[in-house]
């Protein structure tokens, strides 16, 4: 008979958590200092961007995922535990050739925003294996995450002259196959009967629609707060692309249902992926308004027929939060556009090549590592020691979120 | 028998969805561009705002109007939908000037606020239908309004010789008056006994307490967004006409209810609407206080004795969001109110006169373009060819989404 | 027997409000005029942070009380009463100097933020008799609490030659020992075997989460609006402050709790609490982490243990929201820790001394300040005059609020 309670995490949670905070505090004492010099007007005008990055991260991440009847608690919980902690490890990661040449690491806030970006990433990959996991497979996942993902722009930038990273790119291609990756080595076989605990119901879904209108409504923030210039250009390309989206994904979402109705939580900030994915090549509103439109139909398409019958079944990859058509497709279609349209905008055959050369490539090595890393990761985590639920108690707050004074009857 | 189940929009909903954006993509494609001249430092003073409205526009009136128990995702979702629809063809028709003359359209940030700004009127006018529409009739509904809209800026500025158009007051009172006709063309016979399903709980009264408490807090920023100077006296104004009309609504409604109890949702923002219509005659604190007192008083009065006795008995008028308590008497009441001030500040007769009767003037092409745009739209909406939802249907999410992992017993 | 309802308020809370509402416009009449000379920089770049204060006053306490299953609207909706009366009472308070000796009052974002921070206190003093309290007693609580408050910060300015008040330690310690000191006074036998209404469920408990993490993002804007100088410093120490907290306060209650369940959502904010108060001695990222460390230790201890079995029962002090363990106890560490760092960098042992005395004298003005005022009030809210709720009404949204078109069977 299968045990009544989940596993306690008290033995191994709590320690894991107190060593690596701990730890944390000691490596901040030596290596890391707050930046004295500060520009008063560049740094007021920049916090207000922050503090939009801050909700999308921790507030929009967080209650996305709160779809799930009994996993809010669990989705907005560990969203902001797991932003925190890899928020203070890319800190050190990011800093670590500072601390090579200079013996110290300066931080403000734009290397917390550069943190925040490389989190995201891991907040992009939970979503695929919400519900299945318990806080310890996300903690190190976290860690190994954020590892890979650093190792990864490392690679990039050594292994490819290119000037200027797309971060947007590598954050949501890098977040979707990673956790993709993961859930396909911790499929379990009760994915294919349906969890008895993942559900949602009406409430629930209105929590669920307020992340996502927060995530829809500062996306623009999203797109370009890392960028120096053509600011206004990613604001409103990344409006008009959320908008074209979000009607389009009405529209087919409509089209492709039996009955008529729309869906469109998961699928309206798609639009937004493959804008920021695509941005250095877009120059014109139409440019970005198309690849909003190709974004709805991608990630529509993907949402209604990929995931139960292929993912699941042919794949054996339960993705919780439809990772791959939000975040997986939406990126890949970007990084096709940015590749058709800078070809077309070079006026000369050999630059065209050498970019193609380069976008190729970029696209490989992310890949890669993305998987790899999953891979490995996946391995570490299929360990018992780490206590997985039981298939019963997946998707199910109660296992390790306490409610004190809860009523009985609800 | 009537049907079982809600007729399906799939053949009328997708088809339009689709032409009307890629209609939009191929215009834009000729027409638009984005400014490239952009000061780096008005962009990042300005972009907070320009936030904060979006919060305004998609997040507080999309949550609104999610007290309805059956009908959240229906009122937040359709609101999403239907700002950026609106604001997509806003962004054109505001544009129409320049366009005539210089053959393209460029967008700046100021350009989209000026659009969401003519949506917002849209967005108004929904409160009033709301629930008793299918997505077809708000779609058509937001095509025509923002172009009565534009068409009533036009109106003005060509008829009077008024420098700056009071947009605020054009907002609320087009919006108001717009829905309020609509829905008495609309009326149905259930509006009497009562729809079945237009019921609200606690819980989703507590979603549309955040959007009011939204909505509340970025008032200010909605009321000053589009003045050039003056803006902290704006921001005082509105924050001390808002604080007012929460203490007096709170006040009013407990003496008007025999029990006792309080009601202040829709009423504590008839303060910002009534301040936000007079704001260019209003100098000191106390004016703008008392208007937020007098808001209250009126938008108390209204809901709680006009919505149910007068609005649909007498007027078979049925108001789903007390939209005329809301913004149609407190935008009246604001418009007298800077009738008077303006008249008192006047130091010539002359003056005041003339200031009088464009004042009166543009009040009247107003409500005459509100009421005859909004008589035609509820005519074409009356049409049995968009599929109205059956009176059982009504106030119902069933009908328009798609709820796949539901739990059958809630 | 017992009577069916709560006590209607009527013909006391109607006529208090609108007596005071209206003698505030009379007042402000007289005295208040909006600051002219704008700088028009300056104002775009506080805006922001301005509005990051009003989600924290007026979204964040008021929604994270709504984890009362039945007093939800209760909790953000008189939140949002107060704080705007407490705001205007403070406004007034506030500019008494300048009223003495200029006869005129003048007002600007500064002054509004500066009158919102003292009616933060307020706030944090009704966390502790949530529930058991009808709107008179939270009116008059407000009106005195903020004399109180203003008097203290009179007292500390006059009796001690500090050039800079610590707003942000006197805000905390004064506002959690006057709700202390208030709940202690105004308990009733009914808290011992806890109130029938008293309950949380899954639900409430997300709108809660949703309140808890607004305050927790935009808390580095608390701590920093009011900083002229320093303030990256602040906000980056606020922040890594808050992540430790975060991770601690799950580490710990995993570790406190029989079968290794967390909790965090009131100790969260425990780190931003400390940190606050000590930020003036706060120079190294480390020295915030401790900070948030230590507060995550004494919140979550104090919460599991204090709060029951020792306030309670020894006390006699129902602390409906833990107001000691997330503002109080985290209070004084803050000021503990201000102490000690502060001490360590002084070169000179007379300086140091000097400080420690003024430092010392700070806290006990504000505690002796705090308890006073607070036992005064206690001792005028318990008269019968005010119609408390009897115990069986007591964390009732019915007794205060109308829900027209309430579902009969949730």
């Amino acid at each position: 008979m299968a045990p009544k309670y989940a596993p306690s995490l008290r033995s191994r949670l709590a320690p894991f958590l107190l060593f690596l905070q701990i730890g944390f505090v000691v490596v901040y004492y030596f290596y890391i200092e707050i930046e004295s010099n500060v520009n008063g007007i560049k740094f007021s005008n920049f916090y207000p961007v922050f503090q939009d990055l801050n909700v999308v991260v921790f507030l929009g991440f967080g209650f996305l995922s709160t779809f799930l009847v009994r996993y809010g608690f669990s989705g907005s919980g560990f969203n902001l535990l797991i932003a925190v902690i890899g928020t203070q490890w890319a800190l050190l990661l990011n800093g670590f050739e500072s601390w090579y040449y200079r013996g110290k690491i300066r931080i403000d806030l734009n290397s917390l925003v550069v943190a925040e970006m490389c989190t995201a990433s891991v907040l992009i990959s939970i979503g695929a294996v919400q519900g299945k996991t318990n806080p310890v497979h996300l903690i190190l996942m976290a860690l190994l995450e954020v590892f890979g993902f650093v190792l990864n722009e490392w690679l990039l930038q050594t292994l490819l002259p290119v000037r200027q990273l797309n971060f947007i790119m590598v954050l949501h291609i890098f977040g979707a196959f990673f956790g993709l990756v993961l859930t396909w080595i911790l499929c379990r076989t009760e994915s294919f009967q349906g969890f008895e605990k993942e559900k949602l119901d009406r409430k629930t879904g209105l929590f669920s629609m307020l992340g996502t209108v927060f995530l829809w409504m500062f996306w623009p923030s999203f797109n370009s707060i890392l960028m120096e210039e053509r600011r206004l250009s990613a604001v409103c390309s990344t409006y008009l692309a959320l908008a074209v989206c979000a009607v389009a994904s009405v529209a087919l979402s409509v089209l492709s249902s039996p009955k008529g109705k729309a869906h469109f939580q998961s699928c309206i900030l798609a639009g937004g992926v493959a804008v920021g994915v695509s941005m250095p090549a877009i120059r014109y509103p139409w440019e970005a308004m198309t690849t909003g439109l190709a974004a709805a139909a991608v990630s529509t398409v993907g949402f209604q027929y990929l995931k139960v019958n292929h993912m699941l079944f042919a794949f054996e990859c339960h993705d919780t939060c439809s990772v791959l058509s939000t975040h997986g497709l939406p990126g890949l279609l970007g990084w096709l556009i940015q590749l058709v349209l800078q070809i077309q905008q070079c006026d000369d055959h050999t630059m065209a090549i050498r970019f193609a050369v380069f976008h190729i490539d970029a696209l490989l090595i992310t890949l890669a590592t993305s998987l790899t890393m999953g891979f490995l990761t996946g391995v570490l985590l299929k360990w018992d020691i780490w206590r997985p639920p039981q298939d019963k108690k997946c998707f199910d707050d109660q296992a390790f979120w306490k409610f004190e004074h809860l009523a009985v009857r609800k």
